[in-house]
């Protein structure tokens, strides 16, 4: 194990598992005069990003903020490469990147998948957010052993469960 | 056939089927001080609804722009009755409501299904859109006979198709 | 008096003076890729016209709150006439509508001035809102006497008094 | 001059008065449910931040687009500090920070100014905002000479000019 992968994990390299993809398709809300996605709504995506990843792994975040954590964006970081266009299927990829004693990073890729499918998507842009984990009075706080023991799982669900019981539908998409 | 059904229809009564169901989960950003979700944000919901009928029908939105027919909205309204919150899984029920020669009207019920799924959802608030069909120079344009032909269509799929291709999850959901 | 005006102020007619004007310059991030201000973004201003009706006559939505007054939108009605281009600085008005024993009801005109200035703006798209005063449970409560008095009076100041204090700019701007 | 300082502004240093100060209220609409403004809004306050900075030094931002010249962000980065709540005056500093051929940086610090005015402004957080010139094709398109020169000019006007002809209250504020 290399110094940099200790530091990454507190003392453990993070697992090829610590990542969750979202999809995202492209609104007219999210586009701007120029025809494109608006810089400014990649970050909203990086939050469903992070959300999806806790309870994909059986920690919604709700229930952390119910104990009394919170974990409030101390650090944005974004590179963007190639605009996203209306109607696009985007895909979010969401990775654990560091975890020190009260900070979490998640690395962020958002790409576009070629038509048909074949070959990798199109990498639109990179990003990084860093967490840090606070009380109700915004003090630092250190990260609860189990929440960082849920942070290196693999997914227990690939979905994101958006189903209705009793929906005749059996699952109600998101658009 | 009653005056009052001819008149929303084009002379054709709207069949229960004219309905498309979406499913979004409330994040942070969505809420405000209150605790809530702020007020603006349902208006993203009504968009994603039709966008999504229209999808399910075999005629995503981007081809009507292709074709040079534009649907701006023209009217707004709201009714709120109960708040969501962070976390909420919320049903947008899209349904068609009345048809003119250059206008559509969707009707919005936004719901909270109850917990454990007996029972029909929790109506958190009601409201319509009114969106006129025009050309590129904003000039009223009939709609063509065939988007008024898909708009009383049932669902072809009752996925929104976010799917990547060749992904390991087979469907990565939507956060 | 007549029986419409009394309902409209709880027995008294609202004057003329019930009115605030906020002024709004259009940025990129309001704009779709239609090249118009996306329907949805006029919410915002809605709310920044109410906020700023309140203050300017002494009273801060922030100290309501403070008091334990809350005051969600109960409903909310946009009638959309002509786009709003990116730069554009529109004119939005607040006016007074109506008020019950636990409502209050803002009605909304958003205009363009005239290059040059000359004559009256263009009116660009006509709203209302209705608010209902609500304790912090969320459950009706009656106006305040002294918030209906503040809601009848004019204004006191007709700045939003953006002034950092000590600022060399003396005042410096909102974009 | 030393290298960094040519390097940050084509051979020139870049002088104090590089800088335009606006100032934002915060509304309810930008507060998420842990009271504070949520992370994402401030990336609105950094666009509206540089088009002022540019039309104070005589050149819309609008001016460039019609001729051509779009200046997308490539990278945004923001390190926040403390939190900003409901009705808070913030002052958002927007300062050329370095150029290159086809690339401008601007540097900003978010502040709440302390209570009474008297010493400096609490700093709540600090980015930058990269922005590459292209052509409307999004091919990279050097920055043209005039706008270089408008670049490193001193604000001609320390206002945003939100006044609209004719009215009443000679300058109607922005919330």
């Amino acid at each position: 194990m290399t110094t940099s992968q200790a530091r990454a994990g507190r003392g453990r390299t993070i697992p090829e598992h610590c990542s969750t993809q979202t999809v995202q398709r492209v609104c007219v809300a999210e586009t701007d005069m120029m025809g494109v996605v608006h810089h400014a709504n990649y970050v909203a995506y990086f939050e469903r990003g992070r959300l999806e990843y806790l309870r994909r792994r059986g920690l919604p975040y709700k229930a952390m903020v119910a104990r009394g954590f919170h974990m409030p964006v101390v650090e944005l970081n974004v590179r963007y490469k190639k605009p996203a266009y209306f109607d696009d299927v985007l895909s979010v990829e969401t990775r654990l990147g560091a975890l020190s004693r009260v900070t979490v990073r998640f690395n962020y890729t958002v790409g576009r998948p070629q038509q048909g499918g074949a070959g990798e998507p199109e990498v639109l842009l990179e990003g990084h957010i860093l967490l840090a984990c606070v009380d109700e009075k915004n003090k630092p706080r250190p990260l609860p052993e189990d929440v960082v023991r849920v942070l290196f799982l693999p997914e227990v669900s690939q979905s994101d469960d958006l189903v209705i019981p009793g929906s005749r539908a059996g699952r109600a998409g998101n658009a």
